[in-house]
């Protein structure tokens, strides 16, 4: 029951495609990733995804069109829709997804992270 | 499938206490509201509930202290935990709760919004 400065968990850690948990409620988890360049496609069988930018730009790609996201705006992708994140530069963005989610969803190599770390 | 920039939806309204609905993923709802001076003492039995600021400062107080939280800032407040949400200035607020979550919770009284607006 601390607050959590979101833009300053941010600095403990550098990585692309690496989230970080930052908290759980009800079954979800709070994350935060880094990232960019281009993401795998992938879907998501079971799990909604929430992404909310907090700096940078995100686009989002779905195969017939594209959405782009700066700070202070959100998108919700839904199970079973295939999406592929992009960024040009380096892009914060914290999700809000079910526990049980893998971030490369369907997809399994090397940006795959099995077990993610705590903050 | 439309992004939504959180900060322009809050134009949408200005009642203060009463979330507007702004997505829904996995059960949960992702809410925004507008506040300003004290709410009531209150818990969820079975709901966590989190709080992200995005305007303005918040007071979650609890029964043996309180979190003062500044944009960008967020707090899980367990199920079955006391707080009062309190603002000295209107403050924006996004919520990320189960979709049953009541904004009372075990209170009812004139601030409870028994169905909630979506935007």
């Amino acid at each position: 029951m601390k607050k959590v400065r979101v833009a300053e968990a941010f600095s403990a850690f550098s990585e692309h495609w690496s989230p970080r948990i930052i908290g759980e409620l009800n079954g979800q988890h709070v994350k935060i990733a880094k990232a960019q360049g281009e993401f795998v496609w992938h879907h998501h069988a079971d799990e909604d995804e929430l992404f909310y930018v907090v700096k940078g730009r995100l686009t989002m790609r779905f195969r017939d069109r594209e959405e782009v996201l700066d700070p202070g705006d959100m998108i919700i992708v839904p199970r079973g829709v295939e999406h592929q994140p992009y960024a040009e530069d380096e892009v914060w963005v914290m999700l809000f997804e079910p526990a049980s989610t893998l971030n490369t969803g369907n997809v399994r190599n090397e940006r795959t992270v099995e077990k993610l770390e705590r903050l």
